[in-house]
């Protein structure tokens, strides 16, 4: 069943989501017209340029005049202040959506600022890649790819059900979840690795004996999908650790205590306990494999396709 | 210029490493024969069935004889034991090498078997894949790879020029390093990356209050690279860290204070702090496609080339 375009949509923020969602709405004819908002005068420019919006404006109240979606891509530490410029400007009717990793902290920032007759349905859709800003949009970002919407209680079914079948037409799989649920799961799935990553790259770097120029040459061997995680945009990161504290803390302290029994293993000589515990956690990755989350590809060094040379992760000279 | 094959290669362990080299030497005809042995009768039978060897033996020093490069392709703890097994039957001027991801300990446990006459000269390809066993390698494993050699005191130069050409042939690129250094260098790049991939997966098992049916299907959000590197061999691993105890503890106690720091900073909201640790681990990611390490494509969430849907990491239905 074709979707019914939306006759205006607001993407307030032209970073990797918003000009992902500008792509696959052109492509899948999503929307009659985009309007989009950028703090900065160069990204509304290149977003002009790129052609991601019909029209850009420098206030984002501008933007959402008319609009019957607006999407919220901006850190998640600016909701808040993004819904009270833009509360006046809303037209009845017309569904308030983010996708922000963190979704009680944006309910907290963003509901208040709402109108009566305007549908507020936080969601996340978990995509992405380590690139950020208008350059960065692809039109299939999204496919295949999870949605989790936390509509807030009495929210207007026809509203959740219009705003489901968009995300669906993007190419996602909708999933309705608690806020607090969602902030939880997504501690572990992604703000706990992602932290993890930055923090191994930083004690990388300021390594007395070991160069940063070894480490980045001999990064093959694990570190590499790490530094991968650690290209990320700061600003976003730093939002979420800052919105889901509560989450994060209590996921620290458990992996931590877990990383002191491994540390404790090693230096005591414990092969055993070292063996249960890695045979344990390879089962996990199986199961994933088996869930349709990842291929089974060898792929540890990357570009690794069997015998597919131009394919490898080093160019040679 | 063209490798002179060796008239006969022992391969001691058919693993992910010892199918790989056997595949690598067929293609580039780098060995005239190649004899193998491994400990399980299973293995033998599958190696003899996908051709990676000539003639497969139960015991070591049976697949050595009159062998000119001898590969140890076992985990790092056995190491010491195979060597006191086929020492005595070392052919003189033949080579031993290995490809562990520790080198001192292998040093330690190995050089004292080895006779005068015999070139040992430890190795370290640094090139693999979650995968292991004999159905697992593949003949581009090494290409565009480094391969680490740690030659001891004294070694004699035509036998590490001709072990340097074997590697080089294998699509390698080759480095000398003293084995203590490799020890540090692999710690950071690779033991304890592997080692916080394990411990996070863990943690993630344990949760009472996210099921791990939920960190499955949302795993895409930076949990699955961690679960990849967690699918390696265990033992390979638990005999790693046994192995290599100094470095990696010394790399954990670094690890640990820089995670307290920014635990702290996400307690107290100190977001500068978080900011600026964030955009200085970005920079690193940076110089590492620069060097050639790693392609820009953009992967966060794998499969993600731009448009092909066939590339998708996750099938739908």
């Amino acid at each position: 069943m074709a979707f019914e375009p939306f006759d205006k949509v607001a993407l307030i923020g032209l970073g990797l989501i918003g000009s992902s969602l500008s792509h696959v709405m052109r492509r899948e004819k999503l929307a009659k017209a985009i309007s989009g908002h950028a703090r900065s005068a160069e990204t509304r420019d290149r977003a002009m340029e790129l052609g991601l919006a019909d029209t850009m404006h420098e206030h984002a109240a501008d933007a959402v005049r008319d609009a019957d979606l607006v999407v919220l891509c901006v850190p998640i530490g600016v909701c808040g202040q993004v819904a009270q410029a833009i509360a006046g400007a809303l037209k009845p009717g017309a569904i308030v959506t983010d996708v922000g990793s963190v979704k009680a902290a944006v309910i907290r920032d963003v509901a208040p600022h709402i109108p009566d007759g305007v549908h507020f349905i936080p969601g996340h859709p978990i995509a992405g890649t380590e690139y950020s800003g208008p350059d960065s949009g692809f039109a299939s970002l999204f496919e295949d790819r999870w949605c989790i919407l936390t509509p807030l209680n009495g929210t207007d079914k026809g509203a959740a059900a219009r705003l489901t079948a968009f995300w669906r037409a993007c190419g996602s799989d909708v999933d309705v979840m608690e806020p607090d649920h969602h902030d939880r799961v997504l501690s572990i799935t992604s703000h706990l690795p992602q932290l993890i990553a930055f923090n191994i790259v930083k004690t990388a770097a300021d390594l007395e004996e070991v160069t940063q120029q070894e480490v980045i040459k001999y990064s093959a061997g694990g570190f590499r999908d790490f530094t991968r995680l650690a290209a990320s945009d700061p600003t976003m990161w730093r939002d979420v650790y800052l919105n889901n504290r509560q989450a994060v803390l209590e996921l620290l302290g458990r992996f931590s205590e877990d990383l002191s029994a491994l540390q404790r293993a090693i230096r005591w000589g414990d092969g055993d306990m070292l063996f249960d515990t890695f045979t344990r956690a390879r089962g996990i990755r199986q199961r994933i494999i088996e869930a349709g989350q990842d291929t089974a590809e060898p792929d540890f060094g990357r570009g690794g396709q069997h015998g597919e040379t131009a394919d490898s992760a080093r160019d040679k000279d």
